[in-house]
């Protein structure tokens, strides 16, 4: 049992203890709601046998429905990385069951998913939630990232809920977490259990976007503390004159959160991962790239610059992909104790100069840091700190030839963990409590498989349309360790998409001429708590 | 000519742009005010010699007295690292003359006190100042790091000022740039010039303080900043349960900083320089402590923490700081590209059991990057991952005893350049308006070679007691670079002061429990931006 955190709490922590989160109009009277089908999306071909139960459900909206006046007993469960907003959905839940029927139970399992299959649960009580709202961390009932993937676990997991007569589990999650509660919703309904499952989409990545789900919860939050940083930086650079900054923003598979941040604070440069695959780009053009904006800015006499790098940025060059990929062919075969040696005589010979490129202490973090299933840890590697290498050797080389005789002075810096915590924006606040309330619905509406979502995010949150979508549409099969697996698609920055041509568009002038902003730190109160609270890269595909 | 930075702005910056700061009520009409003659503060012996002019001189009071109503020409001059609150200083000065009168000109000097001797200057404008009020960074002249220091520097200081026929000078600095406008005052003095010579205490080092100065300005905003980040990742740490985070904080010289971060945020662990150096610690002394704390929480199951690190911290212990000082006897000595075999050779017994206990990397760090005086750069050494290689050692070698078998997961986190620059916190804002109101006042009444002080900062601004400090009596003998200097003293921690002995009470139940608090992003509006506003450091001293 999970010791909850319920320490003293901070000035502006009590005063958000207040806030009272917006809702779309609709969602404030639960217990009179239903839901409407609209049309059936397709499934999948190859996902479709593995969900005899899900398939064939239509997406819903929210409507006025007869009311319902049962207790409820729900489950709830936090997996995954931490995301602002998490604590809202548990109290919105809460708050909604309790509107139904005081004598409504909520159940947090603790730890992850872990907790379902060992059943390490308690009882969410006001006392305890009321110092949890509008706050951020995952740690009222902590996070893990076990996956519920054997028969037998799947088996635990029914009988936990079954133990606790669950009318519903709700799930909040990313892709895998989502995917994971699909097959569960599948296997419950497949055992003839009662126990409803029902997602919410959370993720600071912001790469668990489709058709139904605008964006997760949390991605607004982490992209305004790190905007706040980097303008910050950016404000700094062109005041000491001094240094450029490379900044490694989180979000490995996908480059949103640079993109959106890249919107915010005008870099110099600002690398979007995708858009490296798609021009088959090596980490060696990319640093050619920035030994070039150097050398340019260096003419109108700048030198200093800052520069946003995605943490899965190496993963998206052709030269470091293939190595990684060769590395993890070789590395799953070998013990991990293997020789250097061996591994670099293994490779291809592009792997092989590639890993000749890289800096010793790369090269170690390559081979000795793994992941459980042998696989590189690409989020150990320090992507900004190998970019600045690589830059540093590109202008020596230039120095040597005459071609640059400038100064550079690098200082990376890593925009990572205290986004993940951070106390919710207003924005986040309300979304992460208007999903908890359409999760609630679910359960309270019996619908399997489906997740919260909120339409018309760009509005106000009166005006936000409540929505629930079915899991099992937005999976597809994916080679995933070797076996085919339905899952849902990590979403990528799609260059053709008007967030992103926005920033192509713009990006030129920002090069050479210092465009920074500074967005500042995120406001509660004010004016700007108003007019920022929309994340960029939703506004602009308006 | 510098190019200021006037771009698009945020909205949260548009927003601050009408903000009014606070100040000290007597300070609203300026022309109206005078100085009264307090006491006559003792000037050092050794110092005496040096200052002839500015030796006997009262601190000063604000008072009202008689109209002044002549137009007066102000320079003013940033000097060294930003600090938040530093455009406010400019844009008071600039009211408070125009105020005395409309044709009253305001000077900047640009890119710091290199400025004054090219006589880089430019005269700054309503329209353009407009875009800085309550803004960050020091981009509007910028600033610089280069004394004045020989005699041609001072000649060209003089004619610098002379013609632009400056009534005085401002220089906004640290403790360096203020022993710097102790001399030009003194220089400017015994050559008869007319233009008088104030100083404005800045750094975010919180280092400037003394019985006159309370703080300087930008700490608090640096501190807030610091501390958002670190509550978040507090939280992180308790939601995650997975990660050590050791997070280095800027402040070399002190750790005032550190201490006002660990009031605020509470973490499992804050190591303060001056009691490292008062117990004679050594590094190794300082990893074993922190070994002993991650074995203490794995008993209770936390394989988790939180650890501040002052960026100077290994200056202040016995065996590093040793290192150092012999490395800068034997470098100062040799050419810069002296082998590293003959560098280590030459090094005391103790020193090179030190350095061989170093990673390859910091032995790297500590030879090869040097000021210019061929001082080994400290603030490049990389303080919190080689503590992190440290404590990895002390427990590894302890699960080799099987004393211990736990999991030790670090993250390496600095706090470092986003503080410099950020949007002044209300108190900044108003702290640095109300000493830019000083200082004009100062040459408005020709009082040179004093510093602008506000008494009584726990009060709200209205309150505040606004005084002037002859630097002189701050200046006291030091060896510097071989020969003997007179400098204002830089202020470390007071081991026996109420701040720190407030923290040394309560850091006992912060290792085990986990009593973090989170203080979120600075407000600039609603409740907690008025309740949050006093430097810890300056409250628990009251």
């Amino acid at each position: 049992m999970a010791k909850p955190f319920t320490k003293e709490l901070s000035a502006l922590q009590e005063a958000r203890l207040a806030y009272a989160p917006g809702m779309p109009e609709i969602l404030r009277h639960i217990s009179t709601l239903d839901f409407a089908a609209g049309a059936v999306p397709q499934v999948e071909a190859g996902a479709r046998p593995l969900f005899t139960r899900l398939a064939n459900a239509p997406v819903l909206r929210v409507v006025r429905g007869q009311p319902e006046k049962r207790p409820l007993a729900v489950g709830v469960v936090l997996s995954g990385g931490q995301a602002p907003g998490g604590h809202n959905v548990i109290a919105a839940i809460f708050d909604a069951i309790k509107e139904v029927h005081p004598e409504s139970r909520l159940v947090g399992f603790c730890n992850g998913p872990a907790g379902i299959v060992k059943n390490d649960a308690r009882t969410l009580e006001q006392e305890e939630l009321a110092r949890f709202r509008n706050q951020g961390g995952f740690d009222l009932i902590g996070s893990g990232r076990t996956k519920i993937e054997t028969e037998t676990q799947f088996q635990q997991a029914l009988n936990s809920v079954t133990s606790h007569r669950l009318d519903g589990l709700v799930v909040i999650g990313g892709d895998d977490s989502n995917t994971n509660a699909a097959y569960l919703a599948e296997f419950f309904s497949q055992q003839g259990s009662p126990c409803v499952v029902a997602g919410v989409p959370k993720t600071i990545d912001g790469d668990l976007q489709n058709s139904w789900i605008e964006l997760p919860f949390g991605f607004d939050t982490a992209c305004k503390t790190y905007a706040e940083t980097i303008g910050n930086i950016c404000r700094d650079a062109v005041s000491a004159k001094k240094y450029y900054y490379f900044i490694k923003l989180m979000g490995r598979s996908a480059s949103h959160i640079t993109l959106e941040c890249a919107l915010k604070t005008r870099p110099n440069l600002a690398l979007i991962g995708e858009e490296v695959r798609a021009e088959g780009k090596t980490l060696q053009d990319i640093a050619r790239l920035v030994a070039e904006l150097v050398v340019a800015r260096a003419q109108e006499n700048k030198e200093y610059g800052v520069i946003l790098v995605p943490e899965g940025l190496i993963e998206f060059t052709r030269d470091i992909g293939e190595l990684i990929g060769e590395l993890n062919r070789l590395l799953a075969r070998e013990a991990a104790t293997e020789a250097v040696e061996a591994v670099v005589a293994g490779l291809n010979e592009g792997a092989r100069r590639t890993f000749a490129m890289l800096p010793q202490e790369i090269q170690r973090q390559l081979l000795s840091d793994r992941d459980p299933h042998g696989n590189v840890q690409v989020s150990k590697i320090e992507t900004e700190r190998l970019l600045i290498h690589l830059v540093n050797m590109v202008l020596e080389a230039m120095r040597r030839e005459g071609a640059w005789q400038g100064k550079f002075s690098a200082q990376p810096i890593f925009c990572g963990y205290e986004g993940r915590a951070a106390l919710p924006s207003n924005f986040d606040a309300s979304y992460g409590y208007s999903l908890g309330r359409v999760a609630a619905l679910l359960v309270m509406r019996r619908k399997t498989g489906y997740i919260a979502c909120i339409k018309n995010l760009c509005q106000a949150p009166a005006e936000w349309e409540p929505q629930a979508a079915p899991l099992a549409a937005m999976l597809h099969l994916e080679e995933r360790g070797g076996t085919s697996k339905a899952v849902i698609q990590k979403a990528f920055v799609d260059l053709s998409g008007a967030p992103f041509q926005c920033f192509a568009k713009a990006r030129t002038s920002w090069r050479l001429d210092d465009c920074y902003m500074q967005p500042g730190p995120i406001q509660f109160f004010g004016p700007s708590a108003i007019t920022d609270s929309v994340p960029l890269v939703l506004s602009k595909s308006r």
